[in-house]
C-alpha cells in the first residue's frame, strides 16, 4: 500500500473534525480559541489519531468509530506540547517551524490553552462517543483508558522523570522508563481505544494492545534519532536540541547505532504482532515501516 | 439544621476519598505524587464537592453515588488553583496559609501537578461512574457537563477575559461576565452532577439548576468582599490580594454595600429555587446562607 497517500488522506479527516471542534462557542474568549486553534491547526502529522483510525480499522470496523477518540488523543498531544515548550520546562521557542504557543500569546495564555485543550480532550470523547455509536460502557473504560495514560502514571509523570533525568548520564533503563510513559503511552492507549471503539475480540485487542506497546517506544527512539541527526528544516524544532538539554535519549545512552538496532527490534516486533490480523492491519504495519524508516 | 457540623462531616467524608484517590501508583513519580496531595490535601473547605453531595441529597437520593464526581470537580478546583498561583498568572506566593505549590515544588512542578490533577479528575470521573452504580449513558453526560463547565467556554474562559480585565475599570456586567465562568460555572456543574447522580427527575433538576446558577455567583461575590474586608489570618491569602491585582471584582464594581446587596438577593433566589424540593433540600439551603452569611 502507498503509506504516503494513506497518511495523507487521514490527515485531512482528522484536521477537518479538529478544525470542526475547535470553533467559537459562547464564553470562549476569541483570543483564547485564536491560541487553541494556533496550537492545534499547525500542520501536525497526526499520527497517534491515525494509529487510533488504522486500529479500529483492524479490528475490523469502519475507523469513524474511533474518530472522536482519535482527536480526543490529538488535542492531549497538542496540550502536553505547548506546556512542554513553556520556560519553566523545556523553553523551546520553535516548534514545527513557527513560534511556539508562549512566544506567539504570552505565558499566562499558553498556559490556560493547554488546560482548556486538555479539558476539551475528554469533552469531546464523552460527547463523541455517543454521536458515534459506541457503547456508553465501553466509551466509559475508554475515558478512563485515555485518563491513565495521560496523566500521573503516564505522560505527566514521563515529563517529570524527563526533567528529574535532565543532565545526568542516561543509560538504557532510565530512558525506556521515562519514554515508556513520556510517550509510548498515550500511542499506546490511541492504539487500545482504536480496538474498543471497533469492538475487537479479546485475541485481536491483545495483539493490537502489542504492536502498540512495540511502536510507542519505537516511535520515541526515531524521533530522538532524528532530532539528533536531522536539520532544523526537517523537524521544525531546533537542531540538536535534546543534546542541548541534556535530555536522556536512547542516542545518549546506545549511541547512534545502537538506537537504530533498537528502533529496527522494535519494529519487527510490531509486524509480529500484527501478522495474524491479516489485511486490515495493512495500515497499522506500513505506518510502522514508515515511523522506523525514517530515522533507520 | 446544624451546617458547620454538616460541612465538617461531608468534609470529612470528601477528605478521606481524596486521600484514598492520591495514592502511590506504578509509574508515578513520588515527588510529583507528594505535590498532587500537597496541592489538595491541604484544608481546603470543599464546597463544590459537598454541593455535589448535597444536590444529591436533595433529588433526593443517597449521596454516596455522588462521591466520585464530586471528588473529581475537587480536583478540578485544585487543579485551576495551582496553575493560577503560578508566576505567568496571579503570581500569589500563599494560598490556605501556606506556601503556593510553585513555591514549595518549583515552577515545572506546579504546572505539571495541574496538568496530572486535571486528567485524574476524568479518571476518576469515569472509574467512579461505574463503581457509583451511574448509569453509563447519564455518567457520559455528567462527563461532558463537567468539561463544558472546567473548559474554554467556563472556568478557562472566565480566568482569560479576567486576565484580559485586570487594571481596567470594571462594571458589574464584565465582571459577573467573568465570575459566571471563572466561579460559577463549575459550582453550577457541582449541582447538576450532584442532581444527575441522584437521578432527579426533570422539574426536581431544574430547580435544582436555578440554585445552583445563584449560588454560584454569591459564592464569588462573598469570596471577593472577604478578600477586600478580611485580615489574611482568615482569608489564608495576601490581604486584598484582589485590589493589590487591579482585579475585577464585586466590591470594586458596586462598592462593599453594593456587593453586599447583591449576594443576599442571590440568596434569596437560593432560597426560592429549592422551596418545592422539601427536607432533603435543607442542607443546600443552610449551604447558601452559611456562604452569604460569611461576608454579610
Amino acid at each position: 500500500m502507498n503509506v504516503e497517500a494513506y497518511l495523507g488522506e487521514r490527515r485531512t479527516l482528522v484536521d477537518a473534525t479538529l478544525a470542526g471542534i475547535l470553533r467559537p462557542s459562547e464564553g470562549t474568549p476569541p483570543r483564547l480559541l485564536e491560541a487553541m486553534r494556533y496550537a492545534v491547526l499547525s500542520g501536525g502529522k497526526r499520527v497517534r489519531p491515525i494509529l487510533a483510525l488504522a486500529a479500529c480499522e483492524a479490528a475490523p470496523a469502519d475507523e469513524r468509530h474511533a474518530l472522536p477518540f482519535a482527536c480526543a488523543i490529538e488535542l492531549i498531544h497538542a496540550y502536553s506540547l505547548v506546556h512542554d515548550d513553556l520556560p519553566a520546562m523545556d523553553d523551546d521557542a520553535l516548534r514545527r517551524g513557527r513560534p511556539t504557543v508562549h512566544v506567539q500569546y504570552g505565558e499566562a495564555l499558553a498556559i490556560l490553552v493547554g488546560d482548556a485543550l486538555l479539558t476539551e480532550a475528554f469533552r469531546v470523547a464523552a460527547d463523541g462517543a455517543r454521536a458515534a455509536g459506541v457503547d456508553a460502557e465501553r466509551a466509559l473504560a475508554m475515558i478512563e483508558r485515555l485518563a491513565v495514560a495521560a496523566g500521573a502514571a503516564g505522560m505527566v509523570g514521563g515529563q517529570v522523570a524527563d526533567l528529574e533525568a535532565e543532565g545526568g548520564r542516561p543509560d538504557r533503563a532510565t530512558v525506556e522508563a521515562i519514554h515508556r510513559r513520556k510517550t509510548a503511552a498515550l500511542i499506546s492507549a490511541a492504539i487500545d481505544v482504536g480496538a474498543l471503539a471497533g469492538g475487537a475480540d479479546g485475541a485481536r485487542r491483545e495483539a493490537l494492545a502489542d504492536y502498540g506497546r512495540a511502536l510507542g517506544l519505537a516511535f520515541q527512539i526515531a524521533d530522538d534519532i532524528l532530532d539528533a541527526t536531522a536539520p532544523s528544516a526537517v523537524t521544525g524544532k531546533r537542531e540538536g536540541g535534546d543534546a542541548a538539554h541534556g535530555k536522556a535519549t536512547y542516542p545518549a545512552a546506545l549511541g547512534i547505532d545502537g538506537a537504530r538496532a533498537a528502533a529496527r527490534e522494535l519494529l519487527g516486533r510490531c509486524l509480529a504482532a500484527t501478522e495474524a490480523l491479516g489485511d486490515p492491519a495493512d495500515p497499522l504495519r506500513a505506518i510502522a515501516r514508515f515511523v522506523v524508516g525514517r530515522a533507520c
